[in-house]
């Protein structure tokens, strides 16, 4: 299977969403290296405007289709982030939004979509359901189809993440052997491996699922497409449970490993990220420090760098880890 | 009484401190604004390597005095953040820092002071006590006294946010009418009016302390300097009881209004934070915000710049806040 994009989409998308995206910084923490065993690279796309790296996603979709396009209006299926970061960014370029969730998505995200002023259908019980529900949109009133990972320009999106931390190692003065990445729909680990294999080789990446949606870890393990059984993590912004074709070719190809980390797993890492940075994240956002316990014997010692890439979970959530209850 | 800074000693201590610190954003969420009758523009302190503004303060002192003075080690006493800043600040410029804590600081802030590698005095009830201490140590070991409040390079380095504040206010078309500004030990206030009296002059300064530590307040209100009574408010950033000299005046002349608010006020503010930009801050932090309802009848509908000063909370007190027991 051909690699779904090329390095220079990924440069192209840089230079489309810079004007509207400060880079994020890369940091490092010594508590949390302490913890962990390893020196972590933390990239903090939970300080992005939307608190998710997913306004990148949105940004280099809505840059890149054609003004007629932009015209007729931009419809997507999200469970929030993605969401949300196409709002914002229609707010930002003047484009009609219509974002489909399916039921249940925490409150707080679908306000802050519908509060950056797009139109917001809430139906069907998954995100699959919900992208059903998008492509009769995109039949009946003729909106044009972000879809949020099967689309070349999303990959380039999420791969600025990396092409910004490539940026700023060199500052730093750091290197890295690893990226551990949470694999949802998969553009963030695709897009990394873009610009990775084209311009940090010796980098190695890690996909983390989690164990209430493992459907593209065990395909990835089969290695052949499938779709999977209902969700159970509380980790929506990880709740998908079917392969992608612009994806999955590229982490059956690309990725060092990948495994799988349980919600007690993650709401232990949001605990942790919390006592050694002070910064509090959504459950799919913590998923990569999560699993640096059990690539433990792959990375002790190692520089290994993570994304912290979200940081939209409901009140509720959020005290119910904090307090231990999850 | 003269103002403490110039202009132009906050345009030096912005030049020195640059290359260290990027600029932090400056964003508004309507959520926040819906909920507060008000348009708020937010300036994201958290978002400093160290979690809070105080880094400032600290790189403006270190690269503000001699090198010889730099080489003899210095000394502060703090309540937290002003010690993670100055030994983060101390690791880069490769200065010797010794940091006096009263006992009970958060357990965050004290593990956050030593990894960064500053040799740790905790003793004393409170940061008055853990002032003198510190004077004991000048005198003892020759070392460079940085007194968190009271020293002009500081003051200077307060001001450097709201110098970003204004820059950032022209790149994003917006302007404002009023900031609201928790007081310490006044840093943060006396920087702002330093640099909106040279510079924005139709914005008006009002300063926040909380209930529990209110001799500022008092002391603002009587127009004459005084030491207080012992310290109740959760909100260790603010827990100063007695007035400097160097901000005393400054605040007595220029601030258009100062009030008080409840812990359970900032409690409050800090679960309205989360819900509306997914910020975790610590009580400090979040006074400003607090502070917005008592000031509704002179704000409402205007613009009004806050700063999230900082995130350092530790765990418990993050979980019972957001669970609404505090």
């Amino acid at each position: 299977m051909p690699w779904p994009i090329k390095f220079d989409n990924v440069l192209s998308a840089e230079h489309r969403i810079r004007s509207y995206l400060a880079p994020t910084p890369l940091r490092s923490y010594p508590l949390l290296d302490d913890a962990t065993g390893m020196h972590v690279l933390v990239k903090h796309e939970n300080h992005q405007p939307t608190g998710a790296f997913k306004v990148r996603n949105a940004l280099s979709v809505l840059t890149g289709i054609r003004e007629a396009e932009r015209r007729r209006g931009v419809v997507a299926a999200s469970m929030g982030n993605y969401g949300q970061g196409l709002a914002w960014a229609g707010l930002q370029l003047d484009v009609p939004i219509t974002i489909c969730l399916p039921h249940g998505v925490n409150p707080d995200k679908v306000a802050g979509i519908r509060r950056f002023g797009a139109e917001l259908i809430e139906d069907g019980e998954d995100f699959k359901e919900a992208s059903q529900i998008m492509e009769g949109l995109v039949q009946q009133r003729g909106l044009y189809p972000a879809h949020g990972v099967n689309h070349p320009l999303v990959l380039a999106g999420a791969g600025t993440i990396t092409l910004e931390v490539l940026d700023q190692i060199e500052q730093l003065n750091e290197s890295f052997d690893a990226m551990v990445i949470a694999v949802g729909g998969g553009s963030q680990a695709v897009g990394a491996m873009t610009v990775l294999r084209s311009r940090y080789p010796q980098a190695q990446v890690y996909g983390v699922q989690a164990e209430g949606a493992p459907t593209m870890h065990e395909a990835w393990k089969r290695r052949e497409p499938m779709v999977g059984a209902r969700i159970t993590t509380f980790a929506e912004g990880l709740s998908t449970r079917q392969t992608y074709e612009q994806t999955f070719g590229a982490l059956c190809g690309g990725l060092a490993g990948f495994v799988l980390v349980s919600d007690a797993q993650i709401a232990e890492a949001m605990r942790l990220i919390w006592r050694t940075t002070h910064t509090l994240l959504e459950p799919a956002g913590a998923a990569g420090v999560a699993a640096l316990a059990t690539l433990e014997d792959r990375l002790r010692d190692r520089t290994v760098a993570v994304i912290f890439s979200g940081a939209n979970v409901d009140l509720d959530t959020a005290s119910r880890v904090l307090s231990g209850q999850l």
